[in-house]
């Protein structure tokens, strides 16, 4: 078989050794004689994963004691309702929001069913191309959070800086789709959130890490299960939460540990960025229209010149083993996400065609 | 390693074979150079894992073609709240509950935050020992729904017989810890939903089966997410689904069409209650207390006569490999569980311990 990189957006590809761990220990987890789907998610076995998932996850992010760490179903999606009904304190208060591309988009539609929104800032008009600079934002005087997506998974837009916000007023941010993929300062927020299935694990788990303050004001419509406070009162078990996906995140938090933590991270995620973006540079034959200071590490979307080359690009890809390079539809294009998993080998296979193709 | 037998109310055992099958294809599968985990929702692969998911619990189950099954996340207890928010219609509408153990008692606190609840008919006055009979109930004149629970995994009470509901009055059922362990009219019912960690597959997939003339009346409130209508018209990827547990799941739906079906599960899930209860039953060392008619087939209490040694009980239990057999804390003494992936020779191994422990 041809050897394959997978640049899917999400669910996205996995650290192979995760995988092979996971393969091993599928029927009989530690001599337990049960597979991790198959334990009660009371039992000292899986509490036992559960407690070193979430341990990992602080010290790899370097969670604040006074921050929980929960682990919810849902996906970000579903975040875009349950973070107002938990954060809005009132119906109707009002949320700041960063528009940046699709996410930021949907979240603004999400949260005006509980708060007013507030669009302080838009690159909308730029076609989504870069992140408004924040001496332009024009936030509320008393707004019930600040709402950001630090990376546009479909537009390839990142946050390069962490904003500050007037007084006390909490930022919230969706991380989805670079969480753990650089060092982040997570006192800077009131909420980070993000879904699974980018860099942490399989899709059906959403971790929110959320400042002890924030708890306790859920708007009475909320669901018990979606409620902040109930989730961290049972340490993420007032339901019966995504076992296997939270063994899964657990192995790739173990998997990040030994590559040297986040920090470590960024620096391979800069250099496969660099490479891929040279690449896209080098003449006009390929096109990425984000501006440089605000470009995604993890997600690049890109354009041929010529589009009717389309089809034999991704064709020629295909068989080369580069998988799931076709842009999402709303935007059409390309797009190669290279999470953490991605080794700087694909990055270079997938380079190597660019220059192929191009005929260079 | 001791031969292991898990009665885990769940997550629960799986069969052998879907476990073996998971991990065979865990790093590559059918030749994608994928792990399930690591394809896209959208791509070729995962769409058909998905559609073969959905066509084989629609063929188990005899669903009719106006009925959508939709796979979601959030388990039984967020469906508590977001069934209600889709079908009451209006906020505040009367919603009939027949009260016969724990999880009906969680969907009605859950459903008083949407709608008015009658509770039609209760056997809290009884412990729990039973379900009301039909003729008892006092439902509404025009309720939005009557929702039952028709297998109380803690209390270990089963529905015996569909009940008939006045005019045109949907019927809504909570199935989670026995949806295919015998066959169901679907078109008695407007709605069923079940957690998949029992009966189904792993923790974090929901499966919903709702008529479509149900579809479009979700409170504004719903979060898009969990809107069934949005879901349905999205072939459950409006947001991302839980991938890796839909595979699972279509694995178990494959298990059991090679078992013979769920007629087939029944025949086998009625012997092995019968030999268990037969053991309960078989002088007072042990005590079930749900009436005859009542007894559920995949959980079942019990206590012992003399609850000093239950300690002793649940230690030669795991001894022999006999594990997971507390009782929920809620109401204390042993539950076996005994779902379709549990063998009769677990049944068997289970029978001849109690009898060993009581020195019969």
């Amino acid at each position: 078989m041809t050897k394959i990189y997978n640049f899917s957006a999400g669910p996205a590809v996995l650290p192979k050794e995760v995988l092979q761990q996971a393969a091993a220990e599928m029927l009989d987890w530690h001599g337990s004689g049960m597979s991790v789907m198959e334990m009660s998610h009371r039992g000292p076995e899986f509490l036992s994963i559960y407690r070193a998932a979430e341990a990992d996850l602080r010290e790899l992010l370097s969670v604040p004691a006074n921050y929980k760490i929960l682990f919810m179903q849902g996906g970000g999606l579903s975040q875009n309702a349950v973070v107002p009904m938990n954060l809005v304190g009132t119906a109707g208060r009002t949320v700041d929001f960063v528009h940046t591309g699709s996410w930021s988009g949907k979240s603004i539609k999400e949260a005006a069913r509980y708060a007013s929104v507030n669009v302080a800032a838009s690159s909308q008009a730029e076609h989504f191309s870069r992140v408004p600079a924040q001496e332009s934002w024009k936030l509320s005087q008393d707004a019930a959070y600040v709402h950001l997506c630090t990376n546009e998974t479909i537009d390839g837009v990142e946050y390069n800086f962490t904003p500050t916000v007037q007084g006390d007023v909490p930022l919230v941010a969706d991380m989805s789709s670079h969480i753990l993929s650089r060092p982040v300062d997570v006192s800077k927020y009131g909420l980070i959130f993000g879904g699974a299935q980018k860099n942490i694990g399989p899709a059906g788990v959403t971790v929110v890490i959320v400042r002890d303050d924030l708890l306790g004001k859920a708007l009475p419509i909320t669901p018990s299960a979606f409620n902040f406070q109930t989730v961290a009162d049972n340490e993420s078990m007032f339901n019966t939460p995504p076992t296997y996906g939270i063994y899964i995140a657990g192995l790739v938090f173990q998997w990040l540990k030994k590559q040297g933590g986040v920090a470590a991270m960024e620096k391979r995620n800069i250099e496969k960025a660099e490479l891929l973006y040279k690449a896209l540079d080098a003449d006009d034959f390929y096109q990425n229209r984000v501006a440089q200071d605000s470009r995604s590490r993890m997600n690049i979307p890109f354009y041929l010149r010529d589009e009717s080359k389309n089809e034999a690009f991704l064709a020629g890809a295909k068989a080369r083993g580069l998988l799931q390079l076709k842009g999402h539809k709303s935007v059409g294009g390309m797009r190669a996400s290279i999470y953490n998993a991605m080794p700087i080998e694909g990055v270079q296979a997938l380079v190597d065609y660019l220059n192929e193709f191009a005929g260079r």
